[in-house]
């Protein structure tokens, strides 16, 4: 008899093992260097060139798990992980996480699995509800905002109804330039979107920020105007809600009536910042977002989902249908079009069923309790601000909108000339100690530092331990 | 003060509790129907409209789902379940999920989590050692084979070198129509990336296959050869290994003769059928995939991963970067490009820790223990090809490469033209019993039922009532 999967109480023994250990790791993530101190290639040195012919105990799995794996870890759920955007994959999530593996069911139709598709559709709705957009606006589960941006560059093609779907882009003598606008402080996957769908980089015109490093929409509408005159055709602008260095929010409201005038598809980017109108007095960010075509947030990144979980929303499912769906007779089924087939909305056709993961936390925190925890780190982010404020030597360098903050040391003992060095040793002496992890961006050229806060278990003791090393190295490498 | 995540205890309690749920089911997926009942709508119907302010408790959670969610769920786990591709959430690839979940690392960078990207490279290189691929190919994982083909595409665009990066493909008076070929078999993915990468659904061009569905490499040259008469540009062409509806398999070396001398990109779609090379017997599926500029084959379809795990390799990593990669100074690090980092050879920028469920299965199973399985559903294809061919009023209408067999009935008592709708009526009634679940194809316009062996517990007694579910209902509905 062939050999079948590994043995039931083998599964259930090692399982929870694994459920212990990653409840001991969660208790206290701290015994952990949140960023990993392996050089390259040392990883990869301690595993075996070529796969194994035989099986191996589970034992021996785990424990090379913990000895070659786990220092090569650098600890996202550390609640001294402030770099980029802080993420929690809560412990609701992880289960949820546990049960969609565990019944591997496929989206991809309605048929293949209804509750994939229906639970999707029921806690987008939620979702939506929860941070206040308009019931026009239809969900899909995407992976990563990457992708969602992507997914409405494409709609917005579409929207042109200039046959680009049938009849492409190259070769066209009836088909002008394409440009599409954001703000030249917006994601670089808008960027990439442009170049992967063939708009081409030199054709995404960033738009230049004002002071708070807000797209500025009478640049946008001049940008726009003097394509027209070129005989260029603008059809997409991407606002940001939460810019990814300095978390700025774009002046939707103006730039939706810009885009109504030049009837441009407006798509926001919420992917971190759209998590915050979950808040009601954070409510505001969202303004103006009910105009817009399309409209992406990542509940992986601050609403304590474990990563992928990218929530897309459209006002014109019907254009996002057509721009993608194709329905090969292999894929036909008895309920046709009476259901949502959601691989008729996106490039992927295999579809994990990422609903659960949200169900479970939604319902085991209560939207009050989102808004609890997300409310704390908005909190904490404006404590972490004062005493940066209050503090010479230091500056905070932009607005605090959300849970992140950009600021630097200006040593008044050092020439201007060499804080961006000065800064830039001092973060990496602070993350070689491997009790907090920031990161870095740059604005108008200076090096400057980035915490974020965004994980369940940060704490005020976390932020003050943050501080009180970056004050230290600071002072180490001489900064008075 | 703020609640954190859920209390650790119940995090336990809870976790074992879903270990032994998932045990539980899996050692006998058979008593759920493999085909969801529900009706559309249903399991909507049964969920708020909206979210909950408070929180629930689990145990209510876990009843909704038993009751609600459990009974819209197609059962992908089940051995009967053989539409599609049959596939196989493995326990050690549960176990993966769930550790990658509680690490909840992103490797969008090497540094934010070094053995998420030295992990990924050790496991696609034993993969690709696996199925004989010659060391020049690099892998990098994917989600889905939608993807990956549409990776591949951007690659070839990008290895023109005519500036579509930049300056992008509209409006360009220097640029021809360029034009991509696949088999009129191939997977409805390679059009949807011709038509998300601006190529045009008619540029997509469909060729013509053989008696036994592969593509006639005659036509391909005359196809090509067509389009540069015309001034069009070739630069893509997708052959498959293992096309969705009858798992034929397209002669790649004389494809890749064509490719090499037409000096156009040759993707090679192994999604189903490149797992079969791991079995030294079928290795020659892959005959000429060396010659091929990218391939993709997904684990998680007949190597027992759950979804989601697509494996994307090509032989050109600097063109891959070049199409894709994008250095915002957030993103820039110490080790630069010392190190790999895999957000340069993608759309997406967050990326899951997938290589641990692959890592884990492998070594539970040995690559001999994958061996043995997957040549035994190979063999289980043959006995169910061996039935159908020697019973009378049925038969097998295309060759049976790997595990999946393409089939009717032919009653002879019935007139030709009503066998289309006599075996799609077949087909819903074996279907409805729930004990089994077909799907179906068109194959020169014959209704055809499709039957895909890939999942690990299917053993001979699932296929030998599969056969008698059809036979009586064929029977019953009047076939002799």
């Amino acid at each position: 008899m062939t050999e079948h999967d590994m043995k039931s109480e083998d599964f259930r023994q090692y399982g929870k093992q694994l459920i212990d250990w990653i409840a001991d790791y969660l208790d206290q993530p701290e015994r952990y260097p949140v960023l990993s101190r392996v050089k390259p290639g040392e990883v990869k040195g301690q595993l075996p060139a070529q796969p194994p012919e035989s099986p191996e105990s589970f034992d021996d799995i785990l424990r090379d798990f913990d000895d070659v794996i786990m220092p090569g870890i650098t600890h996202w759920n550390n609640p001294a992980f402030m770099a980029y955007f802080g993420t929690t994959g809560s412990l609701p999530g992880i289960l949820g996480e546990l049960l969609s593996a565990g019944l591997n069911a496929n989206g991809m139709l309605w048929r293949t699995s209804p509750s994939v598709t229906e639970l999707e559709e029921v806690v987008l709705d939620w979702l939506r509800q929860m941070v206040g957009l308009p019931d026009s606006f239809k969900g899909v589960i995407m992976d990563t905002a990457s992708i969602s941006s992507m997914i409405a560059i494409a709609a917005a093609r579409e929207a042109l109804n200039m046959g680009i779907r049938q009849e492409g882009m190259a070769g066209r003598s009836d088909l002008p330039r394409l440009t599409m606008y954001t703000s030249e402080q917006s994601h670089s996957s808008i960027e990439k979107g442009g170049i992967v769908l063939g708009i081409g980089q030199q054709n995404v015109r960033k738009i230049e920020v004002d002071g708070h490093f807000r797209m500025k929409p009478d640049r946008l509408a001049a940008a726009i105007e003097a394509d027209r005159q070129a005989g260029y055709l603008p059809f997409f602008v991407c606002a940001t809600v939460g810019t990814t260095s300095t978390t700025s929010i774009d002046p939707v409201p103006a730039i939706a009536d810009i885009c109504a005038r030049e009837r441009v598809w407006l798509h926001v980017d919420g992917a971190y910042g759209g998590n915050a109108a979950v808040v009601p007095e954070m409510r505001h960010v969202l303004a103006g977002v009910e105009r817009a075509d399309s409209f992406v947030m990542n509940p992986h990144k601050w609403m304590f989902m474990p990563i992928d979980f990218s929530a897309f929303y459209t006002r014109h499912v019907d254009t996002l249908k057509r721009a993608f769906s194709i329905l090969p007779e292999y894929l036909r089924t008895a309920e046709g079009s009476t259901v949502t087939n959601f691989m008729d909305y996106g490039v992927q056709l295999g579809r994990r069923f990422r609903a659960l993961k949200f169900w479970f936390m939604v319902r085991t925190y209560g939207v009050d309790g989102i808004i609890e925890r997300i409310r704390e780190h908005i909190r904490l982010a404006h404590v972490f601000e004062g005493w940066v404020c209050a503090t010479s030597g230091w500056e905070v360098v932009a607005p605090v909108p959300f849970s992140t903050i950009n600021f630097r040391a200006c040593p008044a003992n050092l020439p201007a000339e060499q804080w961006n060095d000065f800064n830039e040793r001092v973060l990496s002496a602070v993350n070689a100690t491997g009790e907090v992890f920031l990161s870095h961006t740059k604005l108008h050229d200076n090096f400057v530092m980035h915490l974020a806060i965004g994980n369940i278990r940060t704490e005020e003791k976390h932020i003050a331990r943050a501080w009180k090393l970056l004050q230290q190295e600071c002072g180490r490498l001489g900064g008075e």
